[in-house]
């Protein structure tokens, strides 16, 4: 039996401790956008709502657009530019009909989520992403990241759409 | 001056925390649904999100459906029947064009939440609502209950279409 001094022991803990308690534990955080090394963040399942969208064309999505505690105290506080450390994710779903709903609403008008599609992320570094408004940007599709294409349109659209906005889109719902 | 002992003060103190902890602390808490007595719950806003959905016929809503924690824990964990003290909030909004996203996007196709409209409340008590599933129901309209007739109609429906998932129409977003 190999003996462990306990002060090896102790450190060897405390840094098994520490490890576990960093944000970043799971698998998907190790798949990062091009461009801007943006993953889909740890826990935004429980992140708030900021508010409901949907996309009837070619996407045909319904979302929801959640962000953390720093980017929901500035759309309550109206702060703008969003402080660093701002995450707002838009979680998207495919529209399918109910037909469970339909017969309570006597029409078929009701669409609920069917298969998760498309997270898009932004990231507000101020330092990091300077050359991009100060947001990072990510763009998932089933989990992984969407090519580099894609993620070199992200500035450029919410540069020219929504700088009025910080260059977020999305706005508190009333 | 007045002086007061300290034991009345501490005593003051206490009680002015207790009241402060209380969950139902606004006007709005006032206004209960008929048949039923569901408030608004207090701190709704602030509550993790089940699904999105949508209403495309005279309704014309953009809808989040919201739990408290019992609700959300039992929603992960597939717990049926539901626990006393789940509460599920449906926030509804007018469906609005949204000309930015349609921008971005190229085509008129995108839809954002317009003036809130209905909230629907359910609230688990297995005692209190023996004789409606254990759920009480309210539906209220720019925050005040809707009348008598409409709440008739809410255990009939729900028991009709709804039974197998524990009278709840909402399904956990994928």
């Amino acid at each position: 039996v190999k003996r462990v001094p306990l002060a090896t022991l102790v450190a060897g803990v405390t840094a098994a401790c520490l490890l576990g308690s960093l944000p970043f534990t799971s698998q998907a955080q190790t798949e990062v956008s091009p461009i801007y090394g943006v993953a889909i963040p740890e826990g935004y399942r429980h992140w708030e709502f900021i508010a409901p969208s949907e996309e009837l064309g070619k996407l045909d999505q319904l979302r929801i657009i959640v962000g953390n505690d720093i980017a929901l105290k500035a759309y309550r506080d109206g702060t703008r530019p969003f402080p660093d450390g701002s995450i707002i994710a838009k979680v998207a779903w495919q529209r399918v009909p109910s037909a469970v709903d339909d017969r309570a609403l006597g029409a078929p008008t009701a669409f609920v989520p069917g298969t998760p599609n498309i997270i898009q992320i932004m990231v507000k570094d101020s330092k990091r992403y300077h050359n991009s408004g100060g947001w990072g940007y990510g763009r998932f599709l089933n989990g992984k990241p969407t090519d580099l294409a894609q993620h070199e349109t992200c500035f450029a659209c919410h540069n020219t759409l929504a700088r009025a906005n910080d260059f977020v889109f999305t706005r508190y719902a009333p």
